[in-house]
């Protein structure tokens, strides 16, 4: 298979919109953009399980072509980002662990030909910390890291206003941290591996350990309200998944030592409920170096951080061609 | 207190000899090398506890002054690892967790004057990874993490031939990595935090494992020892040691994705014994992407990371100065 380049750059992307693109493993999001981070329209539809990756597709085509047909302005780039492993180079999909039908998906080639200008794909942990460096809680930051916990847990590695992808192009898998030993009583984690972050706080992680601790399987959305109300038992529950996303938080910042640790995804928006017990875990695992409060932030564009990622994504291919990824 | 920068340049290092010294625990290191990394000559001796900081410095000058009087070519620079944090934009000592008297020392300007060449200094953590990705096991790879298992455990990370400093110029830390959780039977760290690696795979986390689990307080190199000659005892305590190094190194390796892990410090030259356990145990906690025996390797410069890693900073000083730390 040969390296399928997006077509040759148009002039700087600021002349006219950006499409972004967000696939999630429950919502599709497509949007027109302006180059400095405002959504100009938007449309958010629960990701189509059944009908897979073509189905999903076609819609975002439709959707895409319908919104450049009528902007004000001409759209000069797209920027897509996918909830699943991509191959960076071949700006291909591998598979989405949520969707069938996303094997080997040319899905920058696809948005290119139908909109006719620039795209470029990665994966949804490197365009949702993109997202918060360029646009969000990292913005001038020189290191970011970002973190989302939601379905799964993944992350992305900005250096320098660039996405950061190691040898392999797989940095960033915050989700494979180790929080815990290998024991048999150890939750196993979608990878096949024991002692991850995901396993542990995931949504379906901190239901299984809901269901263990207080014999009921809550999601965390009802977890961190019922902590935030005085529970007793969620409090220590919320205790428990603060101390594993401290203990991952301080591994990666004693490696990296980052400026800033962005944290995102819908288990996040818990808010203090999530982040006071967190801010107390971090005082007694991080280094005396670090201040938590300054260090570790919750992400600043919500549902957005994913699609303005993608508009800044996109800005690389129309600034200077698709930029070497290191 | 002003930035104390090295005199200026002298021409391109490669016509002389670099000066390394390297200030360690138990010995300090000084020598005359090649650009090349071939070591001219060479000095160790035993860290004058008593004499501390300022004994010490004034050994390393004679010596040094010395080895330069007699040297067959000019020396044009000099390059230190110190066993403890630096300042690295000021180019002085903070302090060392083993000897006294090292609290703010300027040592690059003391050797600098000294020598009448420009002179750096920076962790040895830093210089062993350094040594290692210049003329070691990392050399002529990008992105090279180096572990120092030994009196305590250090880390360097080596981007592009480069130090990467991190924000506050503390990248690198590897020995406060977490591997257990932090609860009251978990060993304390000399940071005064629990579940960091240092506090089980230092030298000193090695024998109260030994002595918790076999009633024998064994230095490492007995134990590996014992492992190696079939003792069963001893090779389940080398198992739970090689299983926390894994830990470390997948939660490491999953945010960074090195082109390569170097183990390197006393501990490491157990060789298969500490080796063949480690891997087994990556087997396990590494994704699949990652083949354990080509990303996680021991060091190939013994004794000498740190000396050639002072040689391979030196340059940047002769090069272009004191390159700007990221």
């Amino acid at each position: 298979m040969t390296r399928e380049a997006p077509p040759a750059s148009t002039p700087l992307a600021s002349a006219g919109l950006t499409c972004a693109v967000d696939i999630g493993g429950t919502h599709v999001r497509v949007a027109l953009c302006t180059n400095e981070g405002r959504v100009v329209r938007k449309s958010k539809t629960p990701t189509d399980r059944e009908g897979g990756g073509p189905a999903i597709v076609r819609d975002i085509l439709d959707t895409a072509s319908a919104f450049a047909t009528h902007a004000s302005q001409p759209v000069t780039a797209c920027g897509v980002g996918f909830c699943g492993p991509v191959d960076f180079s071949r700006q291909t999909t591998i598979r989405s662990l949520q969707v069938g039908g996303w094997e080997g998906v040319p899905l920058a080639l696809k948005l290119s030909h139908a909109l006719n200008v620039p795209a470029i794909l990665d994966n949804d942990g490197n365009t949702g910390a993109l997202g918060e460096a360029t646009f969000g809680a990292g913005r001038g930051k020189e290191r970011v890291v970002y973190m989302t916990l939601s379905t799964g847990v993944a992350g992305g590695i900005i250096m320098y206003g660039q996405v950061y992808r190691g040898a392999r192009h797989v940095a960033g898998e915050l989700g494979h941290v180790k929080v815990l030993p290998d024991t048999p009583t150890t939750p196993r984690c979608n990878c096949g591996r024991r002692g991850c972050l995901e396993a542990l706080c995931s949504v379906a992680g901190i239901t299984a350990i809901c269901e263990r601790v207080l014999g009921k399987p809550l999601t965390p959305r009802v977890l961190f309200d019922a902590a935030e109300a005085g529970d007793e038992g969620a409090a220590a529950v919320a205790d428990e998944v603060a101390g594993y996303v401290s203990r991952a938080i301080a591994s990666i910042t004693h490696t990296l030592d980052p400026d800033i640790v962005v944290i995102g995804g819908g288990i996040a928006r818990a808010g203090a409920a999530l982040f006071e017990p967190l801010y107390s875990a971090l005082r007694r695992d991080l280094l005396p170096t670090y201040d938590p409060r300054t260090l570790v932030v919750p992400a600043a564009l919500g549902d957005d951080s994913g699609l303005l990622g993608a508009v800044a994504l996109a800005r690389t291919v129309t600034e200077r061609g698709v930029r070497a990824a290191k």
